[in-house]
């Protein structure tokens, strides 16, 4: 634990960890984290997100077999049909051993977080189907976030995973979860990381960002003021 | 700015602020903000979302115009359809004042951001449609959480809102932007906070917390340890 992070610095050097020592993660800490999560917005304050912590072998190989699965197919997927170009490609390479690793090892990580979003029924649109107002993903991954980032301020590490969705159904079923009710937002392994916090490798958000209209990169005043 | 403020009670205290003063926003602060948001995680690292910050009167106006009119939509809709239990309606009544008096008066917010999601042409969907691995909204709302919690680190309010979609198109096209290629992940308007920041209310997140299985509400360890 670092008393003298800055919120600032603690924001800017939250970066996926991907491999764990074997050194166990106290609850109470998750704890933490997930309250953390619970402040998080959420669309009218309905707080819809569930949690559920695997601390145990048996649910944790469970979701690892199925993790590692999952990651195959994904991979597989990859090469012709994500990226949008060059830069894309070569931020996906430099992780992917990484990836490949946790895919590999996921039920060793001390605890994996499964955050959950429940479905809903009327699909999230108004009686004339026009008005989408169940932007549920909107309340769910920020909580995500804010965990990622209490646990960072612990220094514990985490990553953001979303590839069990492609086999979100049998990952339900196997810690109990019905997949009428619930799927899974995200994926989120937790441990004490054997690498160092720092700022990840990011595209300059100048180059993301537009002032006033979309393709103006003048910032304002930046020379009148 | 609060420079002893911890992280862990920087995420705590982070909430949504819908009243501002007319003091302006320096275009410097929203840039941290975004290096800030530019930090969070992305699906294979391919940070796919763009930022569109309003700041002259007329963008402003247009899209404060918009938002209104999705608002009213938004609000009508809510009482038949969008709460599970009176627990969630009562949230909403605490804080629909204020979300009423920024859908009223949005142009007047110092600045006005738009977090912008690709359209994905190949639905996020494998060749054969069966692997989801286009959950873009994974790699855009831990961005917007990551600008809202560095604000409030700089002692900005912000308050992140999705009821902009329900008029999506048009207001897309008011400010340049191709509905045919993005689509508004939210709308954040930033500006110096008449209220204060504090922890705002939500249920405990031991209510929304299970261990190992479903259902299980007993922490690992608590009474054999």
């Amino acid at each position: 634990m670092e008393e003298s992070l800055g919120p600032i610095e603690m924001i800017m050097t939250t970066r996926a960890m991907r491999r764990f020592t074997d050194e166990p993660v106290a609850p109470e800490l998750i704890r933490r984290c997930l309250a953390a999560a619970q402040q998080a917005p959420s669309g009218g304050n309905v707080q819809p997100q569930q949690y559920l912590v695997l601390t145990e072998p048996a649910p944790k190989e469970a979701i690892g077999n199925l993790y590692r699965r999952a990651f195959d197919r994904y991979e597989a997927s990859l090469p012709e049909r994500t990226f949008r170009n060059d830069d894309q490609r070569q931020s996906w390479e430099r992780t992917s051993r990484a990836s490949r690793h946790l895919a590999d090892h996921l039920a060793e990580a001390p605890a994996i977080v499964l955050f959950l979003q429940p479905l809903i029924p009327w699909g999230g649109r108004d009686a004339d189907g026009s008005l989408d107002i169940g932007r549920l993903d909107a309340s769910v991954y920020p909580a995500v976030q804010n965990f990622c980032l209490a646990a960072r301020s612990l220094g514990l590490g985490t990553a953001l995973t979303t590839v069990i969705r492609v086999l979100g159904t049998e990952a339900l079923e196997a810690v109990g979860v019905s997949p009428a009710e619930y799927e899974i937002a995200a994926l989120v392994p937790v441990g004490w990381p054997t690498g160092h916090f720092g700022v990840a490798p990011r595209k300059p958000p100048e180059k993301a960002t537009h002032w006033d209209r979309w393709g103006n990169r003048d910032v304002p005043g930046a020379s009148g003021q």
